[in-house]
């Protein structure tokens, strides 16, 4: 394997974690973590990395740049990291927003370096290289996003995808805007119909009358308690596609309203049951 | 106690539960249960009731009527209950929508037997008999809508009051309309925005695609599983305060697309944040 130095730009969960399952599945190059003092401290603790260096020290001497930093600041260092990026290194990233990102790195990578987005489905509640997780991508899926999917038969494109499957993820291949068409339907609009929901219940309901939810509203206010740090830079992305699945929502609810209390409201709870059986298909 | 002969009206999930439960506090009196043959089969040999009757003739022998059949059904029987309940008998039921209920009941019982509306906040995926448990009650929380709270200082009812702490619940008494504004807002409307937002997934993403959703839009879509015969009675009985909570919603969705993007959302980030831990206090 050419793939010898990694550098994790952002060794947080995500970072810390493929730092973490990539020694644990027997990958014995060197791990360079770019991040604060106070993290880097923490993750070396963790083992998560080997030494640290800062961006463009890393990023000059590494095959694989792995990019888990918020979506702005990926987009942000993407420039400093092409501009010293070694030839054929392959330089890939972990955010949930991918068009913007790609985009950016068609800008600013000139086939010295190659960039393929990708955005591994992954994650537990909590934050940070402290609940790192070596199996945190064993059985998850690993969406990847070249501008062309050529891009993936470059011979550091192929070396990375082996090593996503050799610490359990399964890839899928998806372009940028369609990876991001979907995911403002399955995970960003759900955030905003969480966050809704709460704040709409807080304000309509009283304390005390809240002892009658059930699990149901546990259960649809769930992501309501994430954090909006996490959210803001999403939002900014991928502001376009998240609109768009609100405006389509909107008007489905519209119709939900008109169809109650008719035979329409039948077809609209089978074709919803059908739909969450695709959902969990295969899933707990 | 001189609760001795308990009826229960549809020996589903929640009857047989409520029979089981008696029996495993220590209610020594006769059930008899009221649904259809095959269910009766089943609910004795599960032990939930001892014998079964007609309608009519089990509501004249009983101290305690429990109806736990859908809203419609509840609303049909009424008449038919109070036309032949003993002096002093205590009516009651398990629907999930109570104003249009306890409505019927003020038409109908005179002051002969009282009716006092319930909504034992229970529950667990599946139906029938088959899969009622003594324990279901257990650490949840009953609300109780009577039409005046003085009711509650009748005999029948301070005994009945006393079974369901017996068998693990906790009372919480609402007003009626209060009740169905609340469930409004806490189960019926979480109900049609899972069915709503799944339907929309599977409109928009196909199948292939739904590999990149996660544990957030498989908690978002699980109520969508519902099936239509539970929620058709409850829509049918609580449509005004499920329009009216529709409305509320709609203009909140409306706030938050005006919102992305501007520091307003943080607001409501942290708004709902705040709602949703209210949401979950002291559950799992």
């Amino acid at each position: 394997m050419s793939i010898q130095t990694v550098s994790i730009v952002g060794v947080g969960l995500i970072g810390g974690s493929f730092g973490l399952a990539l020694k644990k599945r027997g990958f014995t190059g060197r791990i360079i973590g770019v991040s604060s003092p106070a993290t880097i401290k923490k993750a070396l603790a963790r083992g998560a990395i080997d030494e640290s260096a800062a961006l463009k020290d890393a990023a000059a001497q590494s095959d694989l740049v792995f990019l888990s930093t918020p979506v702005p600041q990926i987009i942000e260092d993407l420039p400093r990291i092409a501009a010293v990026a070694k030839d054929g290194a392959l330089v890939t990233d972990a955010g949930s927003a991918k068009a913007a990102i790609v985009d950016t790195a068609s800008q600013v990578f000139h086939r010295k370096a190659v960039f393929i987005g990708g955005h591994p489905m992954a994650g537990k509640e909590g934050r940070g290289v402290e609940i790192a997780d070596a199996d945190l991508f064993v059985n998850s899926v690993w969406a990847l996003t070249p501008a062309d999917p050529a891009l993936l038969e470059l011979p550091a494109a192929v070396e990375f995808t082996q090593l996503i499957a050799k610490i359990g993820a399964r890839q899928k291949v998806m372009g940028p805007s369609e990876h991001d068409r979907v995911v403002a339907w399955t995970s960003h609009l759900p955030q905003l119909l969480s966050t809704a929901l709460a704040r709409s219940v807080g304000d309509q309901v009283d304390e005390t009358s809240l002892e009658v939810a059930g699990g149901g509203l546990r259960d649809m206010t769930r992501l309501a308690e994430s954090p909006y740090e996490i959210w803001e830079g999403i939002i900014a992305a991928n502001g376009g596609e998240i609109r768009r699945a609100l405006d389509v929502f909107i008007d489905e609810l519209d119709s939900v309203r008109s169809a109650l209390g008719t035979p329409e409201m039948e077809d609209a709870f089978r074709q919803a049951g059908e739909a969450a059986r695709k959902i969990r298909k295969g899933r707990q």
